[in-house]
């Protein structure tokens, strides 16, 4: 745990205390892992750092994991074990005492927020991310360098499949492909890669299977990885030979709606215009509902992560942000399309962190 | 999702139907994954498995992951889609008409209980391993298969690694070397690898580093790996050349504590009494305050999952159960020691599913 950890914990106590919340639990997850650099193994025992403005930090955790955390924590966070045979969250109650506005972490596990909630049967409970979505929206420069070096390994992994053949291979061997680029680039692992070939590209999120790449499939590869902690994910759609009926307008539409959905970025922008600009494009190319998911995500140490692109999330885009922008349109039985970049707001506009050609590119 | 899939949904909804559950929510987890077949990358959009006794299966899916769910799942399961923009907490309270009692899955991301609590205010929530826990322990023959391949694999990692140097390699050198020897043997992936050197030892869930492994050294060795979606979990300490002062003595009570507590595995007898006859030869040896933890844990799709073998645990062991068995010593500043085998309860009985000499190994 060092200087920056201390400064972003301070930093989410008085994002709670503005919000009038009491006490802030975070277990095992990236959020932890944004405030104090630990990062244990996420097993059935609640591991449980607290945040109570103008208090002390505190962490319930497991007693065998004691010197695990201490190493990390070293001396900056007071560690309470609990041992095994006892209950947790009586320990976690204490101290919690007068807390009654308790935010806990997204991702903490049902079973846990069930034994807080039982123990403690007069608090309200709330989401963290109301707390933390704005303080881990926003990157620090060594957060957007790796972010921009793992755009780049995404980018080449891109320049690099597209010497590979196509054509008559399985989607999932062209996926174990992307895998071995994105680690030979960089990364230090693959975090996941979608290949849909054909009618597969139809399905957003495609598990890449047996089928063989045909002579004028679409093909539709949406891949990332870990680098530093951060994340890439890119998606670029490709044809074998010559395309299908009906394609090329498909794609010129989705091509434009991304680039105008980036080119509209910049500070004080509000995150769901982005996606009704990039929807009023496919709406009026009469792909509109076609295109069946939000505009984009934001990316750190979280894959999806807020603020998101779509109708309703009206957050003010500020520098530092970084997310996607991923237009797609979808023809059940026929092809998919997708164009997605990670970007990043800057004091004055946009930064595109990939930089890969979204013209259409042929593959054999 | 095959007959399996929906033989163990029938018999989770009859286990819901007599602890008077009304409905069963199951997210992306090792649970999907035993009652379906589905196991989709977790991400922030909810995925909701609903399963109400005497009603037809229904899963709420993202839109854009309708049609992976649907090639997961085909007919057997009612899927209704929410599109990004809506909110899915009013799609899932619509599937939960009338149900008053609502289990949901351990691993349910906080923020998506939260969201149903909101939809819902009048229901109470608890956990599913309630409803589960006992259907997923008792495994079948085809899961202790898996499981036993998984521990034969990492017996044989075992077996090699005491063929590599260990004096003057680092802690984190020696823990990649197990990382390829247990996918070398037959597992899909590493899971973990703890290699623990001299004092490092006494922190149970050591994370390996740069301490370079030296004569006298007592190294604890956890390791496991996933094969056939089943997990391996071992643990062997052995000693580079000559033992350390008073590390016999405290070898011999951990071996001697975990062979009485494998030998008093069969069904009918209570989870807890185990460790209590782990606990009380530890006592005898003087060492029962260094044993800073329970005794074993249930394994299967989860590394840690129930029955523990814990005081306060009262589970009645029936064939089929598999668990570990690892009592462990740990000495603040010089060493620990920790064995560690998987077992299953047989008809009358135990098997031992690892089977790697207990005996003190020296290595050089």
């Amino acid at each position: 745990m060092n200087d920056r950890h201390l400064d972003r914990v301070e930093r989410a106590g008085r994002e709670a205390e503005e919000r009038g919340v009491d006490a802030l639990i975070v277990s095992p997850s990236p959020d932890l892992s944004y405030l104090t650099g630990y990062d244990p193994m996420p097993l059935p025992r609640p591991t449980l750092l607290v945040i109570r403005p103008h208090a002390d930090l505190a962490m319930l955790v497991p007693e065998l994991e004691r010197p695990l955390a201490a190493a990390s924590v070293e001396d900056r966070v007071r560690l309470v074990a609990w041992r095994d045979g006892s209950d947790p969250y009586a320990a976690a109650a204490s101290l919690l005492d007068g807390a009654e506005r308790i935010a806990v972490a997204d991702r903490l596990w049902g079973v846990h927020l069930l034994g807080l909630q039982r123990e403690l049967p007069d608090a309200s409970f709330s989401a963290a991310s109301d707390v933390l979505a704005r303080l881990r929206a926003v990157k620090d420069p060594d957060e957007l360098e790796a972010l921009r070096r793992a755009a780049r390994a995404a980018d080449e992994t891109f320049r690099r499949i597209l010497e590979v053949a196509f054509e008559g291979r399985r989607e999932d061997e062209v996926a174990g492909d992307l895998a071995e680029l994105l680690v030979e680039n960089g990364h230090t692992r693959a975090a996941f890669t979608i290949v849909a070939g054909g009618p597969n590209g139809a399905s957003p999120h495609h598990e890449p299977g047996g089928r063989a790449i045909r002579p004028g499939d679409a093909v539709v590869m949406d891949f990332g990885g870990e680098l530093a902690g951060y994340l890439s994910d890119t998606t670029r759609t490709v044809v074998v030979g010559e395309p299908p009926d009906g394609f090329e307008a498909a794609y010129a539409a989705v091509q434009e709606a991304q680039s105008a959905a980036v080119d509209a970025v910049r500070p004080g922008v509000v995150a769901q215009d982005l996606d009704r600009t990039a929807r009023g494009i496919l709406d009026a190319a009469g792909f509109g509902d076609r295109f069946i998911h939000r505009t984009g995500h934001g990316i750190g140490l979280e894959l999806h992560e807020p603020p998101y692109i779509v109708r309703g999330d009206e957050t003010v885009l500020e520098p530092g942000m970084t997310f996607s922008i991923e237009p797609g349109v979808y023809l059940d039985g026929r092809f998919g399309i997708r164009i997605e970049d990670i970007v990043a707001v800057t004091a004055d506009g946009v930064e595109r962190l990939n930089r890969s050609t979204r013209d259409l590119q042929v593959v054999t």
